[in-house]
């Protein structure tokens, strides 16, 4: 059987599993004292342990070994998204996006958007189980909601918005150089506003296309993090 | 309002909507003789025309009126996929496919298949609607459930598999080529065993790589088509 992994944000400064983490090693895979465990920091590490005790409701874990380390790459993508009426397509997203690797994924709320929150601990727990699942080695950070004029003012990095509307724009791919840190917004289903792609021009984000099939929200999202990933494969 | 859109693939043959897209615009749209609609064919054509008549629970629709025609591309993709346990995960997959466009999902059952029966006609209802939301003009066919070995027997186009095991295998986007008819078989979560991927390499499947994430089955599927389509954007 493979050896059972937690996520462990604090892996280096505790020696307890969370509450949630722990309850899974205790009543789902009904571990006990002794066994092997690896733990995921979801910031680039993985550690091999053991059970050290069942305390309560909570596990104990032992000294860390390091069993797989990995740098930051030395690209990062970003993701804004306007949420979708329906938080399953969220959920698909964040999920799928973190099966391919993304360093945060962030909602906000757009003159059309479908939808005025959002539930973040749903989402989280998602892409601690993508982490798992992939083997991947970081966690996204997942944010928001965050209003329209907090992401369109942000600056720094490569920053890309995913434009639907006329004249068309050049591909992703063509728009976006290798190796930055990547921020890309993915507006509501009914696009932006010509009020908001103005303030996004205005602020230095380039517009781009998905190509001529108009994506759903999550499709964009996943394309978005799948293509910058192909770009940056060598 | 938009122009509604239906599904014909007998457009140019016959005048009336199936009893399905007629329920569609009778009950759910409740449109009326003379208002303007459109047809897809699924093959490269969307048409313009007007309801001529309700027939009982049939749409009878006037004379044809081309409004965009797409000649087939100069590549094709072709998936085939050992389905996942939960449906819900592959009529995702072909939702998302068909968004990003696909000529065929054809589904197989492996050793390590986790399912041995498929529902077509739901599958085939999601691919309709993916079309008519993605604004594409061709509807994949979708197929099985085949065997194994009738997958593995088949010739000609550019045949390659998703290979996790060990040694590393290429990634896609390296050992694809541009704008051929792509045959891409995507194993089981549990992988192919060692004989079935025998088998393959013999029968010139090329393996290729989805890169160091462990990607689910449905996700990898996505991956090759939306990859396929990246490799051949100009």
């Amino acid at each position: 059987m493979s050896i059972a992994v937690f996520y462990a944000p604090n892996a280096k400064d505790s020696s307890y599993l969370s509450e949630e983490e722990s309850f899974h090693a205790i009543r789902v895979l009904r571990l006990r004292v002794g066994e092997t465990i690896h733990l995921l920091d979801g910031r680039g590490s993985k550690f091999s342990t053991n059970i050290a005790a069942l305390e309560g409701k909570k596990v104990a874990f032992g000294p860390l070994e390091v069993v797989e380390s990995e740098p930051a790459p030395a690209y990062s993508i970003h993701l804004y998204v306007a949420p979708t009426k329906q938080m399953e397509r969220m959920e698909w997203m964040v999920e799928k996006c973190g099966e391919f690797g993304i360093h945060g994924i962030h909602f906000f709320a757009s003159k059309n958007s479908e939808r005025k929150e959002i539930k973040l601990q749903r989402l989280e727990k998602t892409a601690i189980s993508a982490l798992k699942q992939s083997k991947n080695l970081y966690l996204p950070e997942i944010t928001g909601l965050h209003t329209f004029k907090e992401i369109a003012d942000k600056e720094g990095g490569e920053k890309l918005f995913a434009f639907i509307s006329n004249p068309p724009v050049s591909v992703l791919m063509k728009t976006a150089a290798k190796n930055k840190e990547y921020h890309v917004i993915v507006g509501p289903e009914g696009d932006f506003t010509p009020e908001e792609s103005d303030i996004l021009s205005k602020n230095n984000w380039k517009p781009f296309s998905l190509g001529k099939s108009i994506l759903r929200t999550e499709t964009a999202g996943i394309a978005v993090c799948l293509g910058l990933h192909i770009l940056n494969a060598d």
